[in-house]
């Protein structure tokens, strides 16, 4: 078997066997494989598609291409969350003590972000004293005493991905639904966890553009997880327009806690109810999906969520006074307000313009390297079918350098697009994928 | 400008404009484009094809990466002759000659062999005291005082199509009628005659298999000559079968010396007086491609063309005498016949196997480093349509290892396919693609 045998079967449409898989995949982790082959595979995967089948196959050649958390010294069953990413979503936050104060043991390992804002770990990082990197038997025993840990990835997790995802951006061949689905789930079915909720996020602001992509990715993924044996479900939820109104780390953390609190946005509130819900259920701490959602809907009203928030917080070293004193943040020195110049209503909030601003501000990374500025961020006053009249605030924006905020603001600017026609709202959650028990079971 | 926006084009179906090309050519070349970009860019390309405007524009890129040799110092309109390759095919060294005789100036350089049998220089050497390593002016000399030189690729002829085709060869993107056209036509252009008649082989034996995609290949390649100003055409000939009998090095050698002498087998003799013809004809030594033959003809009647080889080889430094005494050439040790085993017609004889068994016996190369054995090869006794009782030789092994000669035979009897019917013959020369004077004049 060589790899020149197995570009020209793809590129001839064939379907690949394990053992055509397994080489590759090993062979490029350890070297042996050059880029210059591997990206022309990646370009004749492009062009002829994966199976299900390679796509399973492919998943578990990445997946033990390196560490698999070993998670059986927690009890009960472990569940994580996945989002596709969008602009705004910080609902790792909300929707993993709202789960495990209902009892679902969540060990989360989470990433930094590479673009619009930084990723969960860089948020929590805006908590002063929160450790994210801690090891791996701290980690579970915080799990089986806080009921949540949530740390920064510190094993070798399928580094046969990170290298190929690394190749494919940087020659056009990360569209691809077998690739997309297979490079989050080899992650995830590493991290240990018996169940998976996914947040496949569809529209101008994410990855997915239209309904049938996120509807095809979100499938692919479910399947993979089957195939692997945990339970698996997607949620295809909109991003045409930010979740919720705070964009950059600090700004989403107070938001998170707002939402605990019972004070958040409505739309970010709604869909981390339902996440969670749907986690309680797999978590088996419900026998019914309803059931659930009165579960974490109870405990999103008697606080329950946000104390386990405080509790685990508290259990990483951080500061747990932040939930009620948001002083204790770090503050941009900058404030500057947005406002509309027209009366009508907001028709679109163009997600990526708004996450480019952030960027602009320091809230994000273009290089790995990069030093993220945790105070700086976007809060959007106005959200898509909100009426505004000329002068009212649409959006605030928190900077520390006036050139940046005078970018941030020229892009905001046009993000927003006002209409004299009112304004139907947009379905927030827009399908669910179950957990099909009949493949499990 | 990026390699990365490059590709994505190309993979979207679009078309690239001169200063896309150039950078991705110019870039490649110097090193600044990493080989995994430009295999990714080559599978795109294998999908979506290029137009004839790209092919022409990539060739041209490629053609001044390197040198283009100045042949203005030789008077009169230089012609250049190129086979796409096949198992047996010498014409080089017959209708090099002819055409010289008949006054057309030949200043040709030819490559080495990766395959079957050694390249025209690997053949010239199998003549004793041969120089294919000569200084430009001594080439140029030559070809003004005998008519006609052959020396090896001695400048920097398109080194970008040199480094191309080693990346496409190892990442299964050979494959595709505009990377393939450019690649011959960089380097014919590059080697500064004035027209090309072009031998496009077709059949089992030769890289393209059908007579639609040799027309397409010859179709584009007559089309980049004439847009670069260059008086093209092309044939199209049969390789289901080698050209004549002999393939390897010092036997082919042999065989175009007796075709010079009038004496050698009917398909090369037939290929190669229409080939010297046009060679003529485009050199405008006669009014028309008929007038042309006749000069041919009587060259070779009256050995004109045999006299051109003579002053040719000797003007290299070779023994002249070699043309009246073949016991000057190397020779093989061994010799073993193969005979049939079935009689009636025979109906195939697998041009590829034939070469395979060539190389096994040591008349090619299977890596740049490996030493040719000159003296190796196959003489075929019976070709395509040839009637056989049993125990007829129908091809003798000239070989220097036991081993080797075994392995050899075993590889012929299977090359064979003898028919109880009588067979049709094939047309030799399928198709003539002529220089279209309208588009250059």
């Amino acid at each position: 078997m060589t790899m020149y045998d197995i570009i020209y079967k793809k590129r001839e449409g064939g379907e690949l066997t394990k053992e055509e898989i397994d080489f590759f995949i090993e062979g490029y982790t350890r070297g042996d494989i050059p880029d210059y082959q591997a990206s022309a595979f990646l370009m004749a995967v492009y062009f002829r598609g994966l199976t299900k089948k390679e796509t399973f196959m492919l998943t578990d050649a990445m997946r033990y291409s390196g560490d698999n958390i070993d998670l059986s010294s927690i009890s009960g069953i472990k569940v994580d969350k996945h989002s596709t990413g969008g602009v705004g979503d910080k609902t790792t936050l909300i929707v993993g003590p709202l789960a495990a104060s209902c009892g679902v043991p969540i060990a989360k390992m989470s990433g930094r972000g590479l673009g619009f804002t930084g990723g969960t770990i860089d948020k929590l990082e805006s908590i002063s004293g929160y450790r994210t990197s801690v090891e791996s038997q701290e980690f579970i025993d915080t799990v089986n005493s806080v009921g949540i840990s949530v740390i920064g990835q510190t094993a070798h997790i399928a580094p046969a991905d990170k290298k190929l995802y690394a190749l494919r951006d940087v020659t056009a061949t990360v569209d691809n639904m077998g690739l997309i689905s297979g490079s989050i789930m080899s992650k995830k079915l590493a991290s240990g966890s018996d169940a998976i909720v996914l947040d496949v996020k569809c529209g101008s602001g994410a990855f997915m553009k239209d309904f049938d992509s996120a509807l095809k990715l979100a499938d692919y993924m479910v399947e993979i997880g089957h195939s692997a044996g945990k339970k698996t479900a997607a949620f295809i939820t909109d991003m045409a327009q930010p979740l919720g109104s705070a964009v950059g780390n600090a700004l989403e953390v107070k938001e998170a806690i707002n939402v605990l609190k019972g004070e958040g946005p409505e739309d970010i509130t709604e869909l981390s109810l339902q996440l969670s819900a749907y986690m309680v259920f797999l978590g088996e701490k419900a026998k019914t999906y309803e059931e659930a959602y009165q579960m974490v809907e109870t405990n999103l009203k008697n606080l329950k969520g946000l104390e386990k928030f405080s509790q685990f917080v508290k259990a990483h070293g951080g500061n747990e006074n932040i939930i009620y004193d948001f002083n204790l943040f770090p503050t941009a020195k900058i404030k500057v307000n947005v406002l509309a110049n027209q009366e009508g209503y907001v028709e679109t909030i163009h997600a990526d313009d708004i996450g480019r601003a952030a960027l602009a501000l320091g809230a994000g990374r273009h290089k790995k390297e990069d030093k993220i500025d945790l105070s700086a961020g976007i809060l959007l006053q106005k959200k898509m079918g909100d009426k505004v009249t000329v002068g009212d605030v649409i959006a605030e924006i928190h900077g520390n350098e006036d050139e940046k905020v005078k970018e941030a603001k020229a892009i905001i600017e046009k993000a927003y697009k006002v209409s004299k026609n009112k304004q139907i709202k947009q379905k927030l959650i827009k399908a669910l994928i179950a957990y099909k028990n009949e493949k499990i079971y």
